[in-house]
């Protein structure tokens, strides 16, 4: 549902080519007046985005005005009950908020278990590291690939943790569904339609993290592209938007937490580490994250940070972890959720 | 504290040139050599920006590091310990979390204390309200000017609350101290030095809002200008800052909040309702700031949002706002606060 | 005009306290149907701003769309022929791209004479430098204050260069004007209201820049400002706005030259050297600008820019300068100009 | 090569431990000292990243200063000459400015042949158009796929032209690859690490757009992800970046163009139609481009933009197209370069 708004004063002619051109698209418009304006409605289902090009360039045309969320079935409006995502003992976008958390990259058999014992003591449910890593330089780590899984394997058989792991390309999807419990898109991949599609075919649920230059409505059109091609089972995570500000690697966008909780079911968890950039920063903005209404957590931890092949910085060591739990059960608590 | 890295290879009389200048402004140059590079250290106090500019332009200079923060007396290397403000019984930046309410734009007598009533009630200690309006149209509302400082006074007389209101030029500030208690710089002129530094010369506490496009350090280095003309009370605010992101009307820096609190030792609060300009996200970005380490809040409050001269949309209605104030009370206590 | 725009299904009792508040604030609604949402249209003049926070409070509005700029005076449909400002022989806004040249600050009498000489040479047309210089830091460097104006008016009398200087006070607004033949409104002060308005009852021409921070309609709603208080000779100057890239200054919104130049009346000149903040960068970016359809160039020229007090990295050297006018002169007659 | 700045009055257990991970990862410490702290340079090839995230975790350090750009192959420092890329009659990067249009998606046979042999007439040399589609919306149109790649062919055996197109995904390289003459890395996908690999071992020219909020040195960085797997012919294109300005689609990084040719050797074009997203702004940013020193241009040509499928509103139609390449000649003259 569009609005079209006509100059005023138009000349019939365009007035005209705009209505043949609606009814061409297959559209009844429907004309209405406001001063010396013309309105025209459009009503009906169908792809406004492409009704807007299509108009907006005509003459006599001033502004097109779309009525409704481009977003379908991510939106309340469609369903509005909070979706949630069950995973055996472990239920996203529940009561419970729910931590997920573990180095930034599977550098070692060793590093990844030290650090899966760690986090599970310290209470998370879900254990991250990454086997292919995006980086800036192609100089840098890219992470150890299906050996990397294969520790995250590992590490969940011993701790009953679940796994979160990257996924880069659609080449590899089939290999880290082998191993992975949920499936991640990065934030430099959210809108690598190829993956998105591919993904929405799959049966593990995605942890859709924002892009760092995108906009809450391009997230959920994201969200959008895994839905509609049939997996329903999509977890979105805010971490932290591009912005003139260089103290800190980015800055959270802490109102998106309640802003998509409104305008979308689905869970909405927050990534404390890559927001900020710096471990001392992660505990305050953990808790912000949770009062605002967070579903969960995603944090990075490693027990030897100044080892770290990656975002050494921003990674908590185990006993900073552990206290921040702590502290953290106490502001869920106070917002009505539990940890 | 500079390091100039000069170029590999550099040539002598280019290496020359620079310690010359070095000496020419009064420092003194300590080379060491790092590989193919010559550094050069420079020492002692003085205007960094200044010799930054000088050296920075002459041939076979690489680059030039400053090696310490710009601000001074707003750092906690100069003031390790918080500092609180004393407004008889409501401190600033001690163990409460201190709460500002009340409506935008002072817009009539009833308006004000129909609205200082409920705050009040509802426990905030300060109320807020522009008798001088900064707006983006000359053809907006501009506020009530003396009028309205003559109605904050009358509602601080009836309910006891404190006063903050806005000034906004060198020639209004004998004007406003006569009625506030609090003077407020809004984001708009958070760079405008002359205001500043008559504030600077003033005995009230200036509450300085954040630029909506500022730097954490450029507010800080504007609170330097207050603290080195002599006030040393200053409450910093945060208040959302410009982004891409259109869906709120600014974009908290949640992680502004402790960073800040890290840096310096100034009290810090923040406004949920410019960060989001919609009313429905205040209540759980209020906790999010309580639960990030805020000092305090300020809220608009407003009996008629609909009625409503200025930022209507953003305004809370009193029942909402002690529904809001009860749930903070939690968030405070989980986090080791009162309220 | 705007039109608000219903909730499918609205209630008739929301719908009423909508068309009875249209009413009560003295307009008349027009309704209208388009498919399941009831459109109503607000004609007459009036406030917009105003009009748009009262009613987007109330149960069941959608969606609020104004249908006009909210600039008038500045507007191309007000006046839609280009204004242009005399000065003497010098017109800003016609067929010649005026040059405006000189140091950031004024710093001396020699080194102001200096460099007037050598912008004259080149062919610049007004003279720029500081007297009051806004500076992030306390600590720097602050300007000259009268003594600064008194040197730009006797380079004036020298070379018969116009002067274009800063204000950035309502107190300093009779002393520069006795000194000036343009004033300025630097960046950090696009939004300092109270200043504007005095400006619009000075019978200087301004020129206004940009706020680094501020979109374009913000810029011609602050040239309102001065046009609505009775100053019709507004100058705009782009200088770059602030993003995350950090290698130039500011970034330089190239496209907001003809953007600006189609929605508006007024002269529209760019600043290549705050926009990079590198002088090399300069000269393409200047060409750039005048390929665009800037008006005018406003460039900073130092004749020792390792001495410069300020922004000596992006001061050009008179050499360098000479040579750019030169190949300015073809860019300008490629595009119709002269210079 | 970095330099990692001590914290003043660093103890020497913190001293040791920094220069024995400094060994331990095989470098070799410099120490100096200037004032009251320890600098230590660290020589030699090798991962920056890693060097500094592994330092900067660890107690006594206070900055961590890289003292070289992190890439490598782009760099003129690497390769001082400008590098061309020559097809056939078509010399990208040399001496003229070449000029790249078209529709652009592929939307027909007769769409596409129409608009290859209108931009052939005006003077375009390679004629651009999509077959795989990137679009926020699942519900947009895709692109037709390898139908539109035989469309492009068939347009190049008619034409003359040269064809650029995108692709999307590894596992349509080897299909584009069959058609392309260039093939396009989009925006969305210039941190699509593993289509960069993949594109780094193929045979054609690549086109790299830079992300719409990526930095200009992390555009440099995906340049030497293909470079460094074998590639060295690519194109580096500014189409826009994403600020808080909504009036245009971005905001044309036009200092970006002289910028990346003093760092980089490869050539680099612009893309007006993207940048602006309004067709008559088109043309006065392309002479900028152009006089700001571009080696190229991209522009979306439509004969029929009001029947567009994508981006009609920005497209020119083919009479607008023709007379901007005529006073693109002139403005090309005008800065040494032919068209």
């Amino acid at each position: 549902m569009l609005i079209v708004v006509m100059k005023p004063r138009v000349m019939v002619k365009d007035m005209g080519a705009v209505l043949k051109k609606i009814e061409d698209m297959g559209y009844q418009p429907h004309i209405s007046r406001s001063g010396e304006r013309n309105l025209i409605g459009i009503i009906g289902e169908g792809n406004e985005e492409k009704i807007k090009d299509s108009l907006s360039v005509l003459e006599g045309v001033e502004q097109i005005v779309p009525l409704s969320q481009p977003f379908k079935l991510a939106s309340r409006e469609f369903h509005p009950e909070d979706s949630t995502i069950n995973l055996g003992p472990v239920v996203i976008g529940g009561e419970e908020v729910v931590v997920m958390a573990g180095p930034c990259a599977v550098e070692s058999r060793e590093q990844l278990l030290e650090a899966a014992e760690a986090v599970k003591e310290a209470g998370a449910k879900i254990l991250r590291g990454g086997a292919f890593k995006p980086r800036t330089s192609p100089y840098s780590f890219q992470g150890l690939g299906e050996k990397g899984l294969e520790y995250l394997a590992e590490a969940r058989e011993r701790t009953g943790l679940l796994i979160v792991t990257e996924v880069m390309s659609t080449g590899d999807i089939t290999l880290v569904a082998r191993y992975a419990d949920i499936m991640q898109v990065g934030a430099r991949n959210m809108q690598n339609y190829a993956l998105l599609q591919e993904l929405g075919k799959a049966r593990h649920p995605i942890l859709l993290k924002r892009g760092m230059m995108s906009s809450v409505e391009e997230l959920l059109m994201s969200a959008e592209y895994i839905l509609s091609n049939g997996n329903p089972r999509v977890i979105l995570c805010e971490r932290g938007i591009r912005t003139f500000e260089k103290m800190t690697r980015n800055t959270l966008d802490i109102s998106a937490v309640p802003l998509i909780k409104n305008l979308c079911h689905l869970p909405m968890i927050v990534d404390p580490s890559h927001a900020t950039g710096k471990w001392e920063l992660v505990a305050p903005v953990s808790k912000a994250a949770v009062a605002a209404g967070a579903d969960g957590l995603i944090i990075e931890v490693h027990s030897h940070p100044e080892e770290a092949l990656s975002d050494g910085p921003q990674s908590l060591k185990p006993e900073v972890f552990k206290k921040l739990m702590e502290e953290l059960k106490k502001v869920a608590a106070a917002v009505g959720r539990k940890l």
